[in-house]
């Protein structure tokens, strides 16, 4: 099998040193955190998932008492070869529009950025456009757009190293203005394709359980992008359900410019304890790679919302995450993880501001 | 049976004038707010259940562009004489030292107010305390608790007639005030087993499977608690699951004073066209006798979240209701309810702000 025979992705000496920066999430805060939120004045556990959230961030953030601040989406935009193959049901330019879009103001993850008082970053990591130096994007183009994916590897080792350094250089700078919670999206025709590829490469699952409607394409049509999608990851890794190819490799070969920063974006907040809501499928794909060269970064992310597309629930299956909400979206741009910072910050406010039961001269509960 | 012998509930004449002032959602409105929601920069469809309450909200409210003002959340508290049969976890005086928390900012609804920009509203429906007028309660007691419905009628027709204007009243200041968005919760030991109590009755399903452990009651007092609820409705409508006592004579049986306020807030709510999210199982309790005395009011009516309570399940699927978030959450207070009002304005202004694919150039997807 050609799989067999690869050699492993090489990643720059900053990657590495990224790497090598992330640390576990802090149990012991955990428990202390938890051991909080028991002594407020309501039944035990009765905030459910809330109580979670907020203990994960007390024990990631290590800061007490903890603080959100700065809160920004990063959305990643780039083109994917594989749009050749009639994967999707909008044409390729509309990546360029939605990114001229999201500098207009116009789009859902800018109405929702204002709504939750986050600052918006777009990152042009791979637009098979000209933007001309436009005013309010990123501009990172590694490339514009990957190789198809189905003829060849989707990019270089250089390529790749590239876009995954976008979003560590990113993550850097939003240590340096002190953001604490992000949120990541992205917008790329075509990349639920190399979502659904990158996931069933990591799970072993099939793929045409895997595949799902992505912008809204039609019952013939999924199972023809199912088919493509499968004999893709053959090429590249013959049986790879059997295989399970490295989680770098299957990104260079079947990922996407913005599914690389993504996961250089997980890794560097990882690295500066910065806490990241991710929000559907393509963004947790991106995001389960990171984990997966950096199994520490898990203590960072935050599931934003469980979107339609099925290979999603199975990727946080396989992260051991729960999403916050489960609204049907299926939208991405970070909408998702955006429409979440109310709730994570309820629970970081609920964890400094109730009372507790001896403060507020509550009784507890009887014993049994 | 006792049910066959019985008179049927009568109701005040200004709340039969609240009942007859209440118009269906305006469906016209509906459809024009999809077909809006459906022109803007997304794919079809793609904001999942967003899309739905945007709709609602602007079919209900029947204003252009819709509004979100005034936010607020009323906590209606009362006593449960049922708890002499012990089947809470907390002891009674709870109810009032919540009330003192509420007053003095240290709940977890305080919190999530001030989280969500939201006034509170906390109200005197039947503690058995004495407040001596404390500052900031809306003082409406219409009894000390109610009478222990394993015994007896919680409630005299005069009572529950009180108890359901209280919320009619605070739903026309409510209208004065300009509120267009409010929540409804609740704070009352034993009031659980009010709500399992409503709903075996309007849904007909056996008390055993509807009965949880509320604030946190064990295994053996989880089945003691369903024991005397089966009992008592058994005393009150005898084989209720066969005759499906009226919801009025359900609500002054076994139900309690702030359930009562709770389904006369939703009436006066759904008279001024406000918009109201429910809480929990107790308040859905509320909502579900008030739709079934006036089926139009279901039409004003969001629901928050999906409790962990077993009855909340099967209370929201006889009203045909989806709850805007699942997080294991039991507190009340109105706390899973206020918890969503960012999801919801994020709804409305999704509505109000998005670009269409004619004004930003995007192009829309391809035929299949």
């Amino acid at each position: 099998m050609e799989a067999e025979l690869r050699t492993p992705v090489k990643l720059n000496a900053a990657i590495k040193q990224t790497l090598a920066g992330i640390r576990p999430i802090n149990e012991d805060r955990r428990h202390k955190a938890q051991a909080h939120l028991d002594c407020l004045t309501k039944p035990l556990g009765s905030l459910g998932q809330l109580e979670a959230v907020a203990a994960q961030y007390v024990a990631w953030r290590e800061q007490e008492p903890p603080r959100v601040a700065g809160k920004a989406v990063y959305v990643f935009a780039a083109d994917h070869g594989i749009t050749d193959e009639g994967v999707s049901a909008y044409p390729r330019e509309v990546t360029q529009q939605m990114v001229g879009n999201f500098l207009n103001g116009g789009a859902a993850i800018n109405v929702l950025a204002r709504h939750t008082n986050s600052d918006i970053v777009v990152v042009d990591v791979g637009v098979d456009a000209d933007f001309n130096g436009a005013a309010g994007l990123v501009h990172r183009k590694v490339r514009r757009g990957t190789r198809n994916f189905a003829r060849e590897a989707a990019m270089s080792e250089a390529e790749l190293n590239a876009a995954l350094q976008v979003g560590i250089d990113l993550a850097a700078e939003a240590a340096a203005q002190g953001r604490t919670l992000i949120a990541l999206g992205e917008m790329g025709i075509g990349n639920t394709s190399a979502a659904t590829a990158i996931t069933a490469a990591l799970t072993g699952r099939p793929v045409a359980e895997l595949t799902g409607r992505g912008t809204g394409v039609d019952d013939q049509r999924r199972a023809s992008k199912s088919q493509i999608i499968d004999q893709a990851l053959r090429f590249h890794f013959g049986d790879y359900s059997a295989t399970r190819p490295d989680a770098l490799d299957v990104l260079r070969c079947v990922g996407g410019l913005e599914i690389a920063a993504i996961a250089g974006m997980v890794l560097g907040a990882a690295a500066h304890r910065i806490a990241v809501v991710i929000d559907g499928f393509i963004c947790t794909a991106g995001a389960a790679v990171a984990c997966s060269i950096a199994p520490n970064a898990g203590g960072a992310i935050f599931a934003g919302h469980l979107s339609q597309e099925p290979g999603h629930r199975a990727l946080l299956d396989h992260m051991q995450l729960r999403s916050l909400v489960q609204l049907d979206m299926r939208l991405g741009e970070g909408s998702g993880a955006v429409l979440t910072f109310p709730l994570i910050e309820a629970a970081v406010r609920i964890y400094n501001e109730m009372a507790t039961f001896e403060s507020a001269g509550v009784s507890e509960a009887n014993e049994a």
